[in-house]
């Protein structure tokens, strides 16, 4: 059985050893802070060091439970019941179910190779009057596309012209497999953004440690939305992170994991113009967990799904990324936690599927 | 600075030994299980744990970061914008802020000594069709009430012939420092029951775990918000937990506890008997973490925070308690992370400034 669905990390990269020592290092250093309640925007020494890696202060920074935990208190913010969001099309499913789930209204924008169609976001959003924009601008999930820096400006000056709030996710940024950094949309319009990251694609997912970065007044209202739902956040997690952190092994981390997943990611490529150049289309990802196919031929996803499920291979419903219901031929690839081998051959079952599919002609 | 503001265990209750210890343990023995993405309901062996004591299934069990994130997902899950719930009045004011949050009638049970006053549950329930009635039937949160067996036993029928859930909070419960169990209302009522409890008090609330058993349906439920909520929690601090359990010593945790909290309880209601036995009436609570006064004359909350800090006297506004905002005259007084001595002065502190203020007939 091969799954083609989650983005999840391989256990194998877990730098078990060090977490060890890390929270054994927490518990011993750290007990007064993270044993009691405290405040609601996560422990302090970890919060002082986004704050720093970012140039910014302590309470421009709030902790919890993964990124898609602070997306909710966002749209408890932001976005009440009824309210307009903008997100790519397609998009990372889970956020668009956290939005659908507060009542709003969700809009997609189209996503090309190189990040949205401007002139379908100044159209949309003079249509919709969003009250925010949800983009993941770095090997996008599902699509793997990268936002180019004009369209980073433009979208920056956008956001700013219609006072809507960009939420930039960016738990991928540091996988970067190939080609150079781009600045970030909070540099570009930082009174206006909200930047949310994860320590989940780098140590460990069940630990569980995402972190928030924005402007003062936003975070001070988040805070208040946490503080609301559970009081404190859970501290030893984000200790441990810390502790690692402050070991500086942050970069070797990366470097191990870059070192593991740059080469499947080249696989899966590899395979796929074997394989499937003559089905479909995809984007080149630079770096990050994910390869988003749009197969040329009409297909229905719960064919495909049933097909894919007789031959023990697992996908995700390619429709749970756009906002519009569409993305019947949207398939997402998930490499990282999959060997080159396994890549190979689920690739090569997906191609004989999607043949058999176009040449039963579904409609 | 004396602080009778919110409820939180004495730090030097925490059992630092065995919690460093364990949390060595749960890293050797369950990364491969709190390392990677799971399922929403929390780390398995600890449900298991909470599943056997409780004499239910695996799957009955749900686990977050305390259980307030839990009635948040209850709110999510069974009360809609615009729903009613009951909660007893004086009630958790946290409780209360989660319900208004989500667009909730928040409707109040008049409290007794002995519990809600039946003849107007009856009333209420009749008249505002509540979806859920939110319950703290041992040592109440914040009045120190116990709901007696024959209100539990009217309860449960009640809920049953009305259709409504019953979220039964209970983390005091295991802090008895007099007397003996009364059934709970989950047993009394176990399809339509959803009993929320905690390690915060037990162990240490900066750990964040707290635990929902109920009926099958709701639960699952529940499994799926929290999943739209954060995928997985934070899995680290519950393993620790399960650790400290499987070596069997809470029981010897809760006698400590008992042993350290129940002296204060003794030496606030010996002292409130000699200073303020004039001015204000209590229920004397059998456990817990609180003693609830109802002041005699009128006064205003305002004045009287505002008095007390001029003295380095902090107290909780009453009225964030009561969900008609009534409740000026009622004072929260959390006595388990103060001494005798720090006990006796504030409410010598407190019985003063009450006396200030009535002679001074505020309306």
């Amino acid at each position: 059985m091969i799954a083609f669905t989650r983005g999840v990390p391989d256990p194998a990269a877990f730098p078990l050893e060090e977490l060890s020592l890390c929270v054994q290092e927490a518990m011993t250093h750290d007990h007064d802070a993270i044993l009691p309640y405290a405040g609601s925007r996560g422990f302090p020494l970890l919060r002082e060091w986004v704050a720093e890696t970012n140039g910014g202060s302590l309470d421009q920074v709030l902790i919890s439970h993964g990124a898609l935990q602070i997306l909710d208190f966002i749209v408890t913010a932001y976005a009440p019941n009824g309210a307009t969001v903008l997100v790519e099309q397609p998009s990372y499913d889970r956020a668009v179910t956290v939005f659908r789930r507060a009542g709003c209204k969700v809009v997609g924008v189209p996503m090309e190779a190189d990040g949205i169609n401007l002139e379908a976001l100044e159209e949309l959003g003079r249509r919709t009057n969003p009250v925010l924009f949800y983009v993941i601008p770095d090997f996008q999930n599902p699509s793997g596309a990268t936002l180019t820096l004009s369209k980073r400006q433009a979208l920056a000056a956008w956001a700013v012209e219609h006072g809507c709030l960009l939420v930039e996710d960016i738990p991928y940024r540091r996988l970067r497999y190939q080609g150079e950094d781009l600045p970030t949309l909070r540099s570009l319009a930082p009174e206006q953004t909200i930047q949310l990251s994860s320590f989940s694609k780098l140590l460990s997912p069940g630990l569980r440690v995402g972190t928030a970065f924005g402007p003062l007044l936003q975070i001070n209202r988040l805070a208040k939305v946490a503080e609301d739902t559970y009081i404190t956040p859970s501290l030893l997690s984000q200790a441990l992170v810390y502790r690692f952190l402050a070991h500086g092994w942050l970069d070797h981390q990366v470097q191990r994991l870059q070192e593991l997943y740059g080469p499947r990611l080249e696989a899966m490529l590899a395979v796929l113009q074997e394989e499937m150049s003559d089905l479909a289309d995809w984007v080149h990802p630079q770096g990050g967990f994910f390869v988003g196919l749009t197969l040329r031929n009409e297909i229905r996803a719960d064919d495909l799904l049933a097909k894919g499920k007789e031959v023990g291979l697992i996908l995700s419903d390619g429709r749970g990324f756009y906002a519009d219901g569409a993305g019947d031929r949207f398939v997402r690839l998930p490499f990282c936690a999959l060997s080159p081998d396994e890549i190979r051959s689920g690739i090569q079952s997906l191609a004989e599927i999607v043949r058999g599919l176009a040449q039963g002609g579904t409609p």
